[in-house]
């Protein structure tokens, strides 16, 4: 089961990725939870490049490609040992990450980086997409709140440090791609408070797994 | 004028390169030298993930995007500002280097490659590929030397650290993209003594420029 959450910046991806793990194990569940980028060891080392606001001047290609080189290691050195084991695999932000920010965001072909990500993924696709939804203005207060707590305002500012109109594309990107595949995708309204937030994406989860026939005790 | 050199390791692509830029300054022209990996500031911390032998499990198509994000960062802020600058720009491997390695090297589609080398460098192509080509076990010893001799065995190892095959599927692939666009390639025998090999390429430079309607003084 490959289950993958996106969503702007501040959606509260990473706390509801936690409840959920917790909540998966309790139902006897082995779950794995990795984030793109940065699920590997070359990952982390390119997600320091990636999200870096002294990484200036980086060409829209040039970064696509990273995402791309990222996402190749990640699904063959951690994502499909990890199914192929049986387990779950919870990851933060995958192949719609790319179309929502380098194809809706910065102008690239959309249908083109799907070949792309095709390429880097041996065509591996999330069975269960949430997206964690929110107004543009809400999330970025939300991240900037995160990273100022978490003393990390420079290492993860490269994207927060983007335009409100940027987010507002990569949003209605994402509702874009959330209405071409409704039985793939699950939008959740992230603009509740996260106690709400984790429910709707355990919600979300039953759903998906009672449509599958399988249950959780 | 845009000029790229190739080959395996240990050909001789530097020493040539030096040379034609003394050559090239001395008759009035202004040449740009740079390379791939590592033409970009970005490039340059690929580069180190790219060679360094202690990369490790690196997947194919992960080294194939690092490539092209490098290429794509080096194209949009080293190569085309230098060319409409109106410079000469001698590139250490370029494009062609892409479907050696990662096609005819490690087996990935080279019509696919093509149409991400397409992508990543905007369509830009060199008017002149010097293909300086030498046995594998010759270019071999030639690179091993040269590294014991940098104390850089490390540093630019994992390449040089193939099998022999592999290095002989390189070879092949390039003299087969040569006899491709023979009005691009000129194909330097570069088993030669060095000072035969510079004098080869300027030939082969000079030719191009006479083809070309311009002469050097």
């Amino acid at each position: 089961m490959f289950i993958t959450f996106e969503g702007i910046e501040g959606a509260g991806k990473s706390t509801a990725i936690e409840f959920l793990v917790n909540y998966l194990q309790a139902h006897g569940y082995d779950p794995v939870t990795t984030r793109e980028p940065g699920g590997s060891a070359l990952g982390r080392r390119l997600r320091s490049l990636l999200l870096d606001v002294r990484t200036t001047g980086l060409a829209s290609r040039a970064e696509l490609f990273l995402f791309l080189a990222d996402r190749a290691q990640h699904v063959a050195e951690v994502i499909r040992p990890a199914l192929e084991a049986g387990q779950v695999v919870l990851c933060d932000r995958f192949t719609d990450s790319t179309l929502a920010y380098q194809g809706y965001g910065r102008g690239l072909d959309t249908e083109y980086l799907r070949s792309l990500n095709q390429a880097a993924t041996g065509g591996l696709q999330p069975e269960l997409t949430l997206l964690l939804d929110l107004p543009v203005r809400c999330g970025l207060e939300r991240a900037g709140e995160r990273n100022r707590a978490a003393g990390i305002a420079i290492a993860e500012g490269r994207f927060d440090s983007e335009s409100i109109d940027f987010h507002e594309r990569v949003r209605q990107g994402y509702r874009a791609l959330a209405d071409e595949e409704p039985e793939r995708f699950a939008i959740i309204d992230a603009a509740q408070p996260p106690e709400d937030v984790v429910l709707q994406c355990r919600s979300a989860i039953e759903a998906h797994l009672r449509r599958r026939g399988r249950g959780l005790d």
